[in-house]
């Protein structure tokens, strides 16, 4: 198998996992709402980019594509995209100055749209390639990081076109934040220790979007779970789902396994793992490895035994105890996982390329600024990904948009 | 037992059942924070009304309270009101004169605050007493209709005080729409119908915030759910929370139970019930009675038993099936059951309290116009939920509250 | 509406509910199994009963009915029997030497088969009517107090024919202790109390079948459940479905709710009701109303409030918290709520008319003595529960029957 | 890290893992029930046998020990055994005459007691030793083959001494079967395929034991869960319990996901495989590898790409679907997860040691035959589980003993 087969046969696997971004490239086929556009990218070069840059290329689009990171880049994915005729700038673990040339080389291109991962693209666009600007009608930013700086950039008046945060909707939150993490944390969890989860006591340390995904999993596996809250209407909303509710010094004392999702540091202190039971895991499904106070775990344990099992440590305590730190307190369904199934790319990719075409079309009426996904275009992928899995739904008779219509101003 | 002893009785096992509010009738009675007041009230004249009154009282506030709606008024609670020093203009089944008279009564006393319960008393305020408006500092209003006859007014620049809407909160929806209209539902069809609901196929219209408790309370009960949606996010969810998901042209065939919880009509049609398994049950859970096409029923059956349970009527199809309406297909939590559990009403009611005292703070600050009720008041009632059940909940400690704060800002 | 129309009305109103004992019937009127054998039988006088009696005759049979409790039946009911040819010496509210004039009227048919409820008509036989046992082939016992006698008889070798013990089969059992118990025990609590469930804690004392159902449902309603046990193995299965397990020592104090259900006497003892929590509820569902401790109760109470709702007592406490007792301790579901839905008489009615049909083809190879119902009967009772509710399972191929046996012989 | 220390290691880890088995050692340290005896075994030579050995000898046995199969050998186990005073006769990789070998020095301890795990070496005690068979005075036997083949010698009174059958036990059962199979079979499907379970078909094939444990596993990720079943009584169940009930024809179309967990063969076959959706999943979590027809999928295939993901196989039909073979039919929670947690090995192995702790005391009174575990070690091994985990649970009061007796005979 050459390296262009092998990544061929990847991009095809991702594309069955994707059925609702196929769909869109296969609509944008017949619509071509890209035509006649170019299209500067910098992304992840993996086997799911490869089946947006397919249905961008099949809407009529131009690209050229540049790595957002090249840790990540697969030089057999990059290989078969340059065979469909998107020109690649990309190679697996190339140095930073090579790393920015490549981003160059995409923009060389004279983008009439960018999509970003990061806002690197973007950054050097607004500094080293002004010349390009006026001829940029919007762009798409993937990361909350990339947000944050767009944010920045339209307060000061320096972003110049405009941009849509492509990186939360509704749907792209069931998948991610409820459903694939609370999967994929509980898989990381049983990956690592292979602990039996019914009969065993969870503590969930934190009842957002995540916890309340991971919370209905432990529960899903015969666990006990007791949550922990600081959120009081959260916390009510907890207890009104059959959970327990207690603060986490009493919490520490019952916990066979704690998963912290909380976005927030040191949720499990000093005076918790003193507390803990012999055996209890520790794991972290929060975004930054704060949430677990590690620091205070290696100073606590008079012995740390590692690799016990994989993405397992043991610290052993003055008094015998015995606590397992997973992934060393790094999110664990990505480390001891897989992190998010396909199922949640294609939803925020498919956001993206409805987006590219939304912004191909309404280009000339924005303003420069941060744009929300429009919520039509959130309804569109939900529609598309049920139709996928081959679900009907109703639809709205004439009397009944009357009705609505008619109710809501109140008659 | 003579009345106000039966009206006394009712108040403390109503305040029994109301220990948020209970809760913070002790503390007005520390804090005081209506001393001095005048509110005039017009709201119906029961048990968890008098609790409400009870708490205000405690706070400082000098009460008259007339009835909202002259059917639903306990003249043992209103003697017993009395007794407590609160003037109670409001009697049993009194005439449309008398009815207004009681409002323009309790008006009399000159009130710093108002709280309404559909609007008449602003209203009267607005037309006939406009003498007493420059006294009034602000008020609460009850209903979603009195809202809406609000907001119209604010439009208008009629409003002259600022007034919160108490009828919607975070905790009184869960309480409410979710747990409250998922429980009594079901209680309402069980009592109606007594049929055993594990194995059985339960059709549920509408998955918002109440299709989504009736759905778990019916897959609680061991039966198959099948939600119809016509919004595709909600659509997705449901699939994603294991239910299927069809339109009601196929559900019509598979349910033995349907019920419509959408805020539309006509979700049950001529062409669904021709469609449906003899003895298939409809019930409405939604607000008005137009979910289930009652007309259309009356119209393809050939012979209409009623009765034949109590609440549930027997609809004869020419081709012989039988198919049973519940409550002539109006909201079946309140007309086969007892509607919500006093559990709501303490959440609604503790939000009102707390309004009133916010109110009493800052309507000096506060222009004209309709108010949500501040978040902190929901939270505070979460609390005192909370605490009234015991349980505890975390509290963010100063690194913490740092590292939410830097964070969010971005760095 | 005459009499015999109403009884009419019910009878077509159960098999409506009863659609296996309904589809039996017309199975029987085509096979004729009973064709030419007299039944006499000693059953409750309900439109149920009827139903079974309906499927008899199809099947060929004479049949006289005598009532097994004067309280329960239903002249009307009786009336639309004897319209339909069968011998009804029943009437409601008799004395009891009517009441065995009844049962000899019923014998005087000289029965081939006998149908007992108690084992009143089985023990008249075998002492004042022993000119008739010559003529019985067998009969079935539908109570456990009746199969605890005839096994006494069987002991002493006085029984002179086969009985099959009817009231236990693993359809029944599931529709009855688990599904149904489970379901009306929660109802019987909700009419009772219209008190929340979600978010309350509630106690379930005992995990047997019954025990198993009504955990399920308390949680099914967002209820956080506690199960005590005495048995450790039910225990740890309780644990290994996620339910907290503790003594009742500790439950005492945590419970908002609790359901008996052990089969054993005092299981919520002085000792409990002293530790209990101001306003918590206490509902019996096992059989007899022995569980909770009740002379206890009303010796600790300075007072009792009867009725302060429906089927609850309110018991104050000397230091004044108040615990509320439903339906005096006894069976909350059949005093509060209706009891059993008309599917469990389905699945015990649809064992009984199959198991008069094997009676009659086998009779002549049976010794004396109490049976079981054989497990083809059990199955076929599923089967026809299945097919009425349009559900289709697998069959074995050839190939499967072969490899099955293959294996359970151990090649 | 030495040989011996790496032993050392995993015996603690197993042990940590392992809390009623230690707590039986340690008990068994205490009360010396085998003080005297001397005991051959013939296991696994893994660490949670190491656990098992220990208790044995902290019993005041004298052990010797050979490998049941010498694939899992561990030698550092092994090693560290020997130091703790038990002779291990047993390599890792070792020819078939050595391990015979092996098994014959176990025997020269001239044994009272016997442990066997496939029945080899109570075979060559019967056939090659027969000289030592007097001094036997009872074995348990761990596998079902074991089992069959004792059974076959008990028939033919060929069994001199009487054994315990300990591979089944309620408590073992749970954690087995039910609890222990459904997690895994999860875990290795996710493993297998990092898939989306929310959301998505799930049919079960078979409602067994494991059938129920992977259904309620497959809800508990959000699945839509159909069950196919040949047995009527198990299938109305799954329908009580909330599933849907299909045939396996039907299933086809729905299915996204397949677990066939029958016992029987050929549950998915050509024409299934024919019906299926493109994409769809199958995996096996039966004992053998024939639920799937796998010789049907072969010839149905115009292509197979083995190792798409590990473990995965993709099929490709002739029509362009491709199906998705997890761990070539075999069982998916032993080829793509880890088996069971050592939570099960915990329940065995102690059912094991108090087996051979009363056959110590009993075997006089015992005649020769297969002896299922007796009921008392059962609840034995749940309330030192229970314990364990600090679980407590209700005594019997002395009027609660009289009770339940005088209710049992009847009275």
């Amino acid at each position: 198998m050459d390296v262009w087969e092998s990544g061929e046969r990847q991009i095809s696997w991702a594309a069955r996992s994707m059925p609702v971004l196929t769909a869109i490239g296969e609509r944008f086929g017949l619509e071509r709402p890209l035509d006649g556009l170019k299209i500067a990218a910098c992304l992840h070069v993996t086997a799911e980019t490869a089946v947006l840059m397919g249905a961008l290329k099949a809407g009529g689009a131009e690209i050229a594509l540049a790595a957002s990171n090249p840790l990540s880049t697969r030089d057999d994915v990059a290989e078969a995209l340059r065979a469909y005729g998107i020109a690649v700038h990309a190679r697996a673990g190339v140095d930073r100055p090579t790393y920015y040339r490549h981003i160059h080389q995409a923009l060389d291109l004279g983008p009439d749209l960018v999509l970003d991962d990061g806002c690197d693209l973007v950054n050097i666009l607004h500094t080293e390639r002004t010349d390009l600007l006026a001829g940029v009608g919007g762009g798409c930013e993937e990361t909350t990081t990339g947000i944050i700086r767009l944010r920045q950039m339209t307060a000061e008046h320096a972003l110049k076109f405009p941009v849509v945060a492509v990186n939360d909707t509704r749907t792209k939150r069931m998948f991610d934040n409820r459903y694939g993490t609370g999967q994929s944390t509980l898989d990381g969890i049983m990956r690592a220790t292979n602990v039996m989860l019914a009969g065993r006591t969870v503590v969930v340390a934190g009842f957002g979007f995540c916890g309340r995904g991971v919370a209905e999993r432990a529960k899903g596996f015969g666990a006990r779970v007791i949550v922990t809250e600081i959120d009081a209407v959260k916390a009510l909303d907890a207890t009104l789902q059959g959970y327990e509710v207690r603060p986490m010094a009493q919490a520490a004392l019952l916990g066979d396994l704690f998963i912290t999702v909380t976005g927030n540091r040191d949720v499990i202190r000093a005076e918790h793992l003193a507390a803990m039971k012999d055996g209890a895991i520790l794991a972290n499904a929060g975004h930054f490895d704060v949430e677990i106070d590690v620091r205070a775990l290696d100073e606590l344990a008079v012995e740390v035994i590692r690799g016990v099992r994989p993405n397992t440590d043991e610290y052993v305590m003055p008094d015998g105890r015995r606590l397992l730190l997973l992934a060393e307190g790094r999110l664990v369904n990505l480390t001891a996982a897989e992190g998010h199934p396909a199922a949640v790319m294609d939803m925020s990719f498919s956001a993206q390329a409805l987006a590219v075409a939304w912004l191909a079309g309404e280009r000339a009426r924005l303003e420069p600024g941060v744009y929300d996904v429009p919520p039509e275009i959130d309804h569109e992928v939900a529609r598309l990904k049920l139709a996928a899995t081959g679900i009907g739904i109703d639809e709205l008779t004439a009397e009944q948009e009357d009705y609505l219509h008619s109710w809501r101003v109140g008659s």
